[in-house]
């Protein structure tokens, strides 16, 4: 036990971040877990760019910070030494926060019902990358972002909550992607915490969610 | 001119309405034409199916309502047929309010960028038949409706203006649809009054909309 557990007399949740950027949304999972009595907390946080400025973030709030090259391994070789260095650090539960390759089965089973995605899109609409590129120029005037457990399809598994706001005529792709990251930097903090709180269920395709009094699987942001 | 458009010194747009089912969309349009300075009356409501309620509707509210059945005609034939009668009645805009018939570029080039369709999701996601229960099969958390310009896809064409909803974790597909109808019937009379108005313009896959102050492209119904 850390001393924060030992002071708060109950154990947290470890958990694994894999980033390929910048690492807003870990940045939002770090300042999270800075709050008293958040059930999780970040063990170790990988990413295959070496100049991720996720790692960074990490380093700076005193978490192990591992690169992972992806380039000149096979994907069964990247997906082990991930698997590894997760399970060194004894993650429990793996979030993907704008990780830019594809897992397979062989990570998959690793953590089975485990691995949860944040996705820029209201999924099963506009799933792969620039979502919100994609969402701009089809003309829709309202997209969102998905919270989802990771199968091996691309953004296809099962859903857990979803967020969801207005595109403006007057928005450039640009302006899309800042109005959604505001939605995921909301979202996917309360979806850690309900992962480490035990409260998500898969079934088939559904998560069932024993959500906390008041709580909701939904967000509008107006504006 | 009317009686009503002569009182009001100014023209009344005809629209046509297509139904094959209840037409509870259809009710909508016709409890806005209602409303004093409503700026679209119903013409004629033609359905291809002789017993769908839609054309009961039509009848109590004193408006032509035609019977143009599809069987036993080819695709051409049908079409040449729904022409004619919106033509007779001198329809400037078409709506499509649960009509179940693709339609092809041979009614469509009668009414260019004058033929709009309402979708019970958020389009892209669940084109196609029984979008409701594609939507509650899926598990997605937030689904929608989508008032749209008609292409020769399927439900493909330039958006108008969305609405959104949460799906209820409680729900069956016929709540998801009860819900979503409440977001139709508020969505689509409001584009009738833009169209009606002149407000809407199609820029490539854009559909440019000089809002009224105040409006909006978006709803939300939380709940």
């Amino acid at each position: 036990m850390t001393d924060r557990e030992e002071r708060e007399g109950r154990s947290v949740v470890p958990i694994g971040v894999l980033v390929s950027g910048s690492g807003t949304n870990l940045q939002a999972i770090l300042d999270a877990t800075e709050e008293s009595g958040f059930p999780a907390s970040v063990a170790v946080v990988i990413s295959n760019r070496r100049d991720a400025f996720g790692l960074e973030r990490a380093r700076r709030a005193g978490i192990p910070a591992v690169w992972v090259p992806h380039r000149g391994k096979d994907r069964a070789a990247f997906e082990t030494a991930l698997v590894a260095v997760l399970q060194e650090h004894g993650v429990e539960w793996v979030f993907l926060a704008g990780f830019m390759r594809i897992l397979t089965g062989l990570f998959l089973n690793a953590f089975p019902d485990r691995v949860i995605n944040i996705h820029p899109a209201l999924l099963p609409a506009f799933p792969g990358v620039n979502a919100q590129g994609q969402a701009h120029d089809y003309g829709v005037r309202i997209s969102g972002v998905t919270v989802h457990f990771v199968d091996e399809g691309t953004d296809t598994g099962p859903i857990v909550a979803q967020g969801a706001a207005p595109i403006l005529p007057t928005d450039d792709a640009t302006q899309v992607q800042q109005r959604l990251l505001r939605l995921e930097h909301e979202l996917l903090p309360k979806v850690v915490k309900w992962a480490a709180e035990g409260r998500l269920n898969v079934i088939g395709r559904k998560v069932e969610v024993r959500l906390p009094e008041g709580d909701s699987h939904t967000l509008w942001l107006d504006g």
